[in-house]
């Protein structure tokens, strides 16, 4: 497969952005990655979205992106996998570029959540669950990961403190970042006695309800010279894995199949281990995904996830830093920019631009992007050239 | 770009599926495709869906499918452009065996519309046109299409009973492909009389809303002995192209530009003009679409497309037989398998498998399949090896 490099990057700030549509912030975030690169053309573009014809009534956003963005003709396509839409969209863009097809590719994230208001996005999230087994039994996704949560508890003594805890680490952490929704500081206290959503998990265990958009751009590693200044970003793994999208369907609610399957695909093909990774962006939709994540991926045992926050080992400065961005949490979770936004930030940690929230000397970085309870996942590993 | 070649082939009967659902649909087909492929692997696979979030209340199909294909943990990619979601996703599929990723990839698509009753199917269709500034002032595809006929009709004389005779001979073909959503024979004065849907089109101008799915297996052409006993069919070109998806923006609305650049992308590709097709799959949703289409793509002049089907040049036995199958009209128009069901006929007709509809001789097929109002458009061409 042809090595494939980010050569530039864009976000803008998130959050309830009542004044844009879908279309604007997408062709913001957009420009800016293009004007990051440096690049005059754009040869195709990918865009993940999990469901905007449920949010704001809009398909075919591959073509209507391309001409907003002032790209037309060129190929726009649109990927989804739920909440995992945005790694896909790297990863289409990327077997792009290593097919030979194209050199210049934009892979872009967007989601505009607000218009529909908290009933319609609820459903519209649903849609990544099992619509006849799982919804029609009237369960939502706090309700899934709150039994994800009780059954963490309840096999390793994994504690409510210790979940709030990780709340607390990714708003320390977000509260330096301008981009993120929520870029506020929390305490344990404040998480515990927040309002209950579906037990254990209260509302500042939730990621929040967000409009966003997020983009890149990449080329073949070795014609970086000829399109960009920058220092590039190297692709060094790309890998997807499924499983069962009903949470019904597994053995042990608390392991996610997925993320350990594209975990492991994906330091083979880089043939690097979990201490090689100086820094990781995980899918915190919840305080317990970011507890189950990090042991699939083999940064922490098999049911010792749980103290991670609480003891520091994954704060900025710890063993291994998870969600220096503020994760889902607290930048917000505008779920088909997600995937992209996680690139967007270890790019920019790689590149040592990460300001207040620079992890010192990063040179590997790994994204983990999943959809639903994990019925799917995309892991990628970028590292400084 | 590594050579891809079409190994197997999936399609079962599309029309009102009352008692399937769309994973009972997806699965038929693609387990047909891997028999008949006689492959004992898929290693990934791309489903084309325009708007199953509207249809069935679904998205995070690419995991479901794989799931429910018994495929697990594999990679599973669900694509978007409209109407040109199946072409997208057999497209996704190319760039993802011709970069290196995998060998043996699946290539399906599917859409269940006919559950959610008419008025929930034209506004889940109606998203494939520009919400904001279309669909909010009251247009819906019928309408669009309908002023695309009065143009050409006001601008080259094309006349009503020749469009007429477009869904006459594409039910002509239809009545022989035993897959046909309405496979029966029609006459000009049936379609001129029948209900008006919008001036000057009836309904039997419009192609059906349709419970359907198809599936196609592909793999490196040099490896084609390896997996599979069947006569491979080569990729011989894939091309995207995208217009504005709102029809007001277009300066000429006869005339679709993005199928004319798919369609000069393929021909480039490939080394081949418009004369060494023997046979093309195009998207006529509306008779008219179809007399834009071959005009786009070169088979017939500009304004000259609409005496096409009268003259019977676009017949089967015609200079070149259009829409074999019994086209979008007769076979039907689940509008994210339109696109794989296209390659699906052309596979079979390279390799002399296409019963009383059979092309004699046909060696070179082309599949142009497209979204909304030609926002965006795909063309492929196959070649029997």
């Amino acid at each position: 497969m042809r090595d494939v490099a980010v050569i530039g990057v864009g976000m803008t700030k998130w959050g309830e952005l009542w004044e844009k549509s879908l279309r604007d912030i997408f062709v913001e975030s957009a420009l800016e990655a293009v004007k990051d690169a440096g690049v005059d053309k754009i040869e195709a573009m990918y865009v993940g979205c999990m469901t905007s014809g449920l949010f704001v009534g809009q398909e075919h956003l591959g073509s209507l992106l391309a001409d907003y963005l002032g790209m037309g003709p060129i190929p726009g396509v649109r990927v989804e996998s739920a909440c995992a839409s945005g790694g896909i969209a790297f990863r289409s863009a990327m077997f792009d570029v290593a097919s030979g097809a194209h050199d210049v590719v934009l892979a872009g994230g967007v989601e505009k959540m607000t218009d529909i208001g908290g009933d319609g996005a609820t459903f519209a999230l649903s849609t990544a669950a099992d619509a006849e087994y799982e919804v029609y039994n009237g369960v939502t996704f706090p309700g899934l990961y709150a039994m994800m949560a009780v059954a963490h508890m309840d096999a390793y003594g994994t504690t409510r403190e210790q979940l709030a805890a990780v709340s607390v680490k990714n708003h320390a952490n977000g509260s330096k970042n301008p981009h993120a929704q929520y870029p506020f500081e929390l305490t344990v206290d404040r998480v515990l006695n927040s309002v209950m959503i579906a037990d254990p998990l209260t509302i500042l265990d939730c990621s929040p309800i967000t409009d966003g958009a997020a983009a890149v751009v990449i080329c073949p590693l070795d014609k970086v010279k000829e399109y960009s200044k920058n220092q590039p970003v190297k692709v060094l793994a790309t890998a997807h894995a499924t499983d069962s999208i009903a949470l019904h369907s597994r053995k042990d609610l608390t392991w996610l199949g997925a993320v350990a399957k594209a975990g492991e695909q994906a330091y083979a093909q880089a043939g690097l281990e979990p201490k090689d990774i100086d820094l990781v962006e995980v899918h915190d939709c919840f305080t317990i995904a970011e507890v189950c994540t990090i042991e699939a991926l083999g940064f922490f045992e098999k049911g010792k996830g749980g103290a991670s926050a609480e003891s520091g080992e994954s704060a900025i400065g710890g063993r291994i830093p998870v969600n220096a961005s503020g994760g889902l949490k607290s930048k917000g979770h505008p779920v088909g920019a997600t995937g992209i936004a996680q690139i967007v930030e270890v790019t920019k940690q790689l590149r040592g631009d990460a300001d207040q929230r620079q992890v010192e000397g990063a040179k590997i970085g790994m994204t983990q992007n999943m959809g639903g309870t994990g019925g799917s996942c995309v892991v990628h590993i970028l590292g400084s050239e």
